[in-house]
């Protein structure tokens, strides 16, 4: 399909376009289990249909993405879907990305997941929500060479997901409190597949069960709404010490930011974006003051969203 | 303290009876961290105050257990409490045991907790329920050389307890569900000091992430009161492929208990006994039956209770 002539691609019927948005993914103690979206920031993306086989995709970005299907994480997820759908000759996909690519926040995740979303919508919302997920983490497999879906998740169902196990399959929405989201993204390269390598394969028993008696802490904390356990619980001793090595500024930014107010947090994924939970906007504009501070110390370039959970995932705005 | 003549020792005032729960720690995949309190069996405990300076232990049971305070679990945890109550000058206590020490359900917790929650009533509630749980925890090293709370503090708070951390001491309370628990105990010995022997020191990262995507998905099997959750995170790929090899027939109970009607279930505590939780009453009757016939066709000697989960812990049934 790489090598259809996206010029003759023409649109039939509807353009549905939707706005995909940007996710936390491993929440400090959740390695690989847990995740959740912010309301920003956020990617646009628009799927038409065509009667020219495969997937057509056009970037409206600076990011000079692959528009090979195979190679681009929207395609890969769309051909995926396109798979279920004998009777969808072809897609159209406009993408204007505002995530940047290796920040640490599910940039390829909001692309993936937005396709096929959108897609979804066009076709009369004929697949689940899991059923999405499962396309979209093809997209995860080209963007970093693995399937996972701590960001899918969460970018398609909104707010907090578990993901209790990949195969099978199985996700479980979590609705937190009111939470306010600083996050600081230090301009450096972090790769997924640099951070994963440096994990050491075997942990110590006493440690998994730190880890453990964190993880359901934090999501006790998140369903019974209980700030200060959802602070006391956002501590990780196994994959924190190995990864924030990686990532300038690191332990001055988690301990000041808890003494400015923050509630905790830690590596958004695998990073260099750091993310941070408070309870009030007031907590989490200080937070971005001691962020900012930090960088602009050490002088890194950086950018920071001050944003809160978001709820609803991936959002149609036009299904015109 | 162990020399008092405890002939000598007079009751002053009145006189605290409780009964103190049994318990099942673990719960599967929640190793040293989760613990749940049941209706059945449970131990009686009666506390009153005396002149005679110590801890004074009468047994009135079958189980011929020391009644030097600093040997007893009880003792050793009154003696603890007695050390944040100099006003106090001595303690009688009286012991009914129905729960066998050694069954895996929590007899020395029982101990532990029933005899100071029935002090701290006698004392006019001076100790808060986390204040209790670290006397308590001296009864637990005595018993098994650790201080642990996964028995303690359902005994003492009831419902389901998350011990998020032990240093410092962070209880969180869950309240689940209705649940029908099924026990069998085959009357073998298992030791806790060599079921924790076996354990290996480092786990797999990989089995760390499923164990810890099971622990937070019954976390919110048991707040979102969602069944079938609870069910599929009821595994356990660390702790129990290792431990239930010392429990004749456990793969056999599992199984057939699953394919009878059960959520799930598991080794309770460090075993031998094995607990099953069901939906329904009849779910957790057919249960029992089908651990009565393994360990018939076994031949080995067993006990079963058909209970529920307790959501009140230990409870004063006299304080006249």
């Amino acid at each position: 399909m790489s090598n259809q002539k996206e010029i003759t691609a023409k649109p039939i019927g509807k353009k549905v376009t939707v706005s995909s948005p940007a996710t936390v993914a491993n929440m400090v103690c959740g390695f690989d289990i847990l995740g959740f979206a912010v309301n920003a920031p956020s990617d646009v993306l628009s799927v038409s249909q065509t009667n020219e086989p495969g997937i057509h995709i056009f970037n409206e970005d600076e990011y000079d993405l692959p528009t090979d299907p195979e190679k681009n994480v929207s395609g890969a997820a769309l051909l995926a879907l396109l798979d279920k759908a004998p009777d969808v000759k072809g897609l159209i996909l406009t993408s204007k990305k505002q995530i940047k690519p290796g920040s640490g926040i599910g940039s390829s995740a909001a692309s993936a997941a937005g396709a096929v979303v959108a897609a979804n919508e066009l076709l009369g919302k004929r697949f689940s929500n899991e059923d999405l997920v499962q396309f979209a983490m093809f997209g995860e497999k080209v963007a970093s060479g693995v399937k996972h879906a701590d960001n899918i998740a969460p970018a398609i169902y909104g707010g907090v997901t578990l993901i209790r196990s990949i195969f099978p399959l199985d996700i479980v929405p979590i609705k937190p409190p009111e939470l306010f989201v600083t996050i600081v993204h230090p301009q450096i390269e972090v790769r997924t597949s640099d951070a994963r390598q440096i994990l050491k394969h075997t942990v110590l028993l006493k440690d998994a069960i730190k880890q453990w008696g964190n993880i359901a802490g934090l999501v006790a904390g998140l369903l019974k709404h209980d700030y200060d356990l959802i602070g006391r619980s956002l501590e990780d001793v196994i994959i924190e010490p190995v990864r924030s090595i990686l990532i300038p500024g690191f332990n001055d930014v988690k301990r000041l930011c808890k003494e400015a107010g923050a509630l905790g947090g830690g590596i958004s994924g695998s990073g260099p974006s750091i993310f941070m939970l408070s309870k009030t906007q007031q907590d989490a504009e200080a937070v971005e003051e001691v962020m900012k501070d930090i960088y602009n110390k050490i002088g890194l370039d950086y950018h920071t969203y001050l944003t809160t959970i978001n709820n609803e995932g991936v959002k149609v705005i036009d299904n015109g």
